[in-house]
C-alpha cells in the first residue's frame, strides 16, 4: 500500500488500519534505520504541540531520515491565509506561497492546523486544512485539523489492541470533561470514528448542549454498520458508565453555541463535575482503563488521582503516536511507496 | 574543487558556477544519502527565514547528515555583536564567544545576518557579516546578508537554465517593486550581478531615488565584460520590459535616503503603481517570466493574478534553493572536499 | 560500561571518568558515523541554552542518530511542575505528562532545569530536577540542573588534560566573578567537584557572603581525598592567584542571602572589582589559563583583553562539550550500551 494520503480513517478500510497497526508493531520490534534514508518529512505547525512535534521528528530518526519545522512563531512573521487580501499588515507571507515552498523541500508533509472555532460549517467542512491541502502535491499527513486527527487515531487503536481491550462488544465511553476553553471539536470526531470503526460499542455521554454534530455521529453510526459495532449518545453519565471498559475523556465545545464563547462560558460554568474521578468507575467493568490523548488538565479534566492510578494508560497512548506514525511514514516514502 | 566559502558568485568563475549546477542536478536525479554521513552543519540565523531555514535542514538530511539551528530568539537572550561593549543589559552571549562556539560543533557553517540599513558605507561593505567571517575556521556560507544572496542566486541561475531562458541575448529585467518598508539591497543586488554572470541583457528599473549603488553596478558591468552580457540602468519601466525573458521584482530601499526611513517612506508613497501586474507583459516577449525570491506580499509588491498566474515561477526558483545548496554542502563536506 | 544516569562525576570512580575521555578522544579522531543509527535522543530544555542546545544536537548527528527538542517557550504553553494543582492557569500539560511522554520517543533523555533560586537547600538537594527525573526510566543526562552540570565538567576535564595542566600538583583557582545577576551555583560546584577529582590543589576564592555550601565544599574534600587533592576556601585574591595553572571564573549568588535578591544585589553592588583582568595574572604561573563556562559577559566578569588574550581556553572548553557528550551517548546507546 502506497499511501498518498493520511487524513480521516474513515478513508481506509479495517483491514487497511490492520495492516498499518501490524507495520508498526514489526516496526517497533526490529528497527529499520535506513528504511528512509535521505528522506525528509516537512513539518507545518500552525498551531502549539509537544507530542505530534516530538513524535513526527523521533519518528523520522528511526527510520533514517530526518525532518525540519517550521512554525510562524518560531521563524516567520506569520502566515496569511485569506485569499485576495492585500498584504499591508504584519504577515510578510503567504500560504500560496509558503506551504508549497514547504512541501517542494520535503517527500512527504505533515500539516497542524487547529479549528477556527467560529463557523461550525466551516470546521466541519475543514475549510482550512482542505485550504492547504490543495496546495499540497506530495503525500500529505494531518497533523490534527479543525475535524480530523488521525494519528491519534491510530495510537489508540494500536493502544487497544496492546491492552487486549476488545473490539467487538468492547464498551467505549467518550465523555465530555470539564476544561475553562471551548476546545476544538477534533479529537473526540476521530475518537468516535476510530471506536465505531474497531467493532465497540459506542457511548458519547456529554452535558446537554454539548451533542457531537449530526454529521459526525451519522458516519459513525455507518463505520459501526461496517465493523458490527454501535454507537450511541446520551447525558445520562451514570447510565453509560455501567460496564465500560474504556472511558476516554475529552475537552470540546459547545455544539449549541459554537463560536459564542459568552454563551459557551456561561453554559459550561456549571458542568465542573464532569471531573472524571475515581466514582466514575464504580460501576464500569474492574479492569476499565481510562484514556485521553493529552495534554490534559490536571484538577480541571481529571483528578491526580485517575492519572497516576492504574486505570490510566495516558502515556502508553502519547507513545504509540510515535509507533503508528512510523508505519505511515515508511507506508509513504519507505521501499514499498 | 574543494569549497572553503560560498559568499559571493563573483568569487567564481563561471565554470565554476555551472560545474556546482551540474551537481545540483546529479544529487537532484541520483540522491546520495550517505555522502554526508555524521556531518554537521551549523546555521545561525539573526534574522528570520522561511525557504533558507528549511532548505538547508533539508540538504543536509539529504546527503545524510544533520544540522542545529541557533537563533537568538527561539534560544538565547540575544547576541551582542559589538566591540568593546560593557554587556550590562540584557544580551548575555557576545558574538565573539557565541559564533566560534557554534562554529566549532560543525563541519561547516551557515550565518545570516540581515543589513542594519542605517550606513549604506557600512552595508556595502558587509561589516556585519565579515565581522562574524572573521571569527569563523570552517568552510562558511552566507545564507544573506547585508549585500550577498549567493545561495538565492544559484537558485535563480538554476531555474532559468531548466527553463531554457537563454544566457546570452536573454533580456533581464530587475525592477524595483513597491513595499511599504525600506528592504535590503542584498538581493537586488546578487541577482544583478547572478544575471550578468550568465550573460544576459539585464535591465535595471527603478523610481528616481531607488538607484543601485555605483559600486554594485560597476561590479556587475565587469561581469557582463567577461560573459558577453550588458548591464543598463533606467527609470522608465516601459521601454525596459519591452521583449523581456523576465520580468524579477524586488522590493528595496531609496538608496538617496539610505538610512533615513522617514524621507524613504516619504519617497515611496507615490510608488505604489510598482505593484507587477499583467498590464507590465504587454510588450514583453509572450513566453515571460516573472520571479521572485519570496517572501512576496500579495497585492502589494505584486498581483494575485500574476502569482497564480502560468507566468511565475516562484516555487520553482524556492525548491531549487535546496538542491543548488545540496551542491554547495557536498563541495564543502562531502568525498571530495 | 552501560551507562544508564550522567548526573554527576561523584557517581564515578576516577577510572570511569578517564574512559569517557579516552572514548570522547577516539570519536573526535575516528568519527563512528553510523554507531547510533536509529537512535533518538530526546531534549528537554526548561532554562535557555546555545552550548547545550547546540553540541548535543551536533553529537547525535556525528553518531548518526538524531535529536528533537522541546522548550515550552518555543513549542507549548508552559509546563506546570508544581504537585497536586489544578491547572486553571496557563499552562495547559503537567511535567507527569509531558516528562514521561517526552522520554517515550527518545532511547535516552536529556533535561536541563535551572535553579529556582529561592530556597538553598531545595536547590542543594535538586528537588525539581529529581522530580523529573522520577518520571524518566531510560538514561538520562543532567544538562545542567540547579546544583549539577556534569556535562560542563567532562569538557573542563578534558580540555586541561589537552593544555597538559597538570593533575596531581596542579593549582586551580575558582574565582567568584562580578555579574549584576544572582546566577545558580551549579557550575561551581560542579567545578570544584571535577577539579578537586582530578587530583588538584582546588582554592575557591569569593568575596564574604559568597562561600559555597558546606556539604558542597565537604564532596569535594572527600574526592581530594581518594584523588590526593586538596580543596580550600578564602576571601583573598592576593593570596589565592599565587601560583595558579588555572583561573576558573563564574558568578554565583550569595549564600548567605540566598534566595532574597534585594540583600544579594546590596552586598555584590560594591564588588564590580572582581572582574577579571590581567593584573589577576601577576603572580600566576605565566603559562595560567584562563577558564570559564560560557556565556560571559565581557567587561563585566571579565575584560576583553583577558578573553581575547593567549590565555583564555573558553572556545576549547565549548567545543569539547560536544566531544564529550559523545561519549556519554555512546555508552548510553551504542554498541556497547
Amino acid at each position: 500500500m502506497a499511501l498518498k494520503e493520511f487524513n480521516d480513517l474513515a478513508d481506509f478500510r479495517i483491514a487497511d488500519v490492520e495492516a498499518l497497526l501490524a507495520l508498526a508493531t514489526r516496526l517497533q520490534r526490529q528497527p529499520e534505520p535506513q528504511a528512509l534514508a535521505g528522506k525528509v518529512l516537512a513539518l507545518l505547525f500552525l498551531s502549539p504541540s509537544l507530542r505530534t512535534l516530538s513524535s513526527f521528528q523521533a519518528a523520522m530518526v528511526r527510520l533514517g531520515g530526518g525532518s525540519f519545522v517550521i512554525s510562524p512563531e518560531m521563524s516567520i512573521h506569520g502566515l496569511e491565509t485569506r485569499s485576495g487580501i492585500v498584504m499591508d499588515g504584519a504577515a510578510a507571507e503567504h500560504m500560496r506561497e509558503g506551504v508549497p515552498v514547504i512541501a517542494s523541500y520535503g517527500d512527504a508533509v505533515g500539516i497542524r492546523v487547529f479549528a477556527n472555532r467560529s463557523s461550525l460549517a466551516d470546521d466541519l467542512a475543514d475549510k482550512e486544512y482542505n485550504a492547504m491541502r490543495a496546495l499540497v502535491k506530495k503525500p500529505l499527513i494531518n497533523m490534527e485539523s479543525a475535524i480530523q486527527h488521525p494519528c491519534q487515531s491510530l495510537a489508540d487503536w494500536k493502544t487497544m489492541d496492546e491492552l487486549a481491550i476488545p473490539r467487538r462488544g468492547g464498551k467505549f465511553v467518550l465523555s465530555w470533561a470539564w476544561h475553562p476553553k471551548a476546545l476544538p471539536l477534533a479529537v473526540p470526531s476521530a475518537t468516535l470514528h476510530m471506536a465505531a470503526m474497531r467493532g465497540m460499542d459506542v457511548t458519547v455521554v456529554r452535558p446537554a448542549g454539548f451533542e457531537l454534530p449530526p454529521a459526525v455521529m451519522d458516519k459513525a453510526r455507518q463505520a459501526a454498520t461496517l465493523s458490527g459495532g454501535s454507537v450511541r449518545e446520551t447525558s445520562d453519565r451514570r447510565e453509560a458508565l455501567e460496564g465500560a471498559h474504556v472511558i476516554y475523556a475529552k475537552e470540546w465545545s459547545s455544539t449549541r453555541h459554537y463560536g459564542d464563547r459568552v454563551a459557551d462560558a456561561k453554559l459550561r460554568e456549571e458542568l465542573q463535575d464532569w471531573r472524571v474521578d475515581d466514582p466514575w468507575f464504580a460501576t464500569t467493568r474492574p479492569d476499565c482503563r481510562f484514556m485521553h490523548c493529552l495534554p490534559v488538565r490536571r484538577g480541571v479534566a481529571v483528578t491526580d488521582r485517575v492519572l497516576d492510578g492504574p486505570r490510566s494508560v495516558v502515556i502508553h497512548e502519547a507513545e504509540n503516536r510515535m509507533w503508528g506514525q512510523m508505519a505511515v511514514l515508511y507506508q509513504m516514502m519507505g521501499p514499498g511507496a
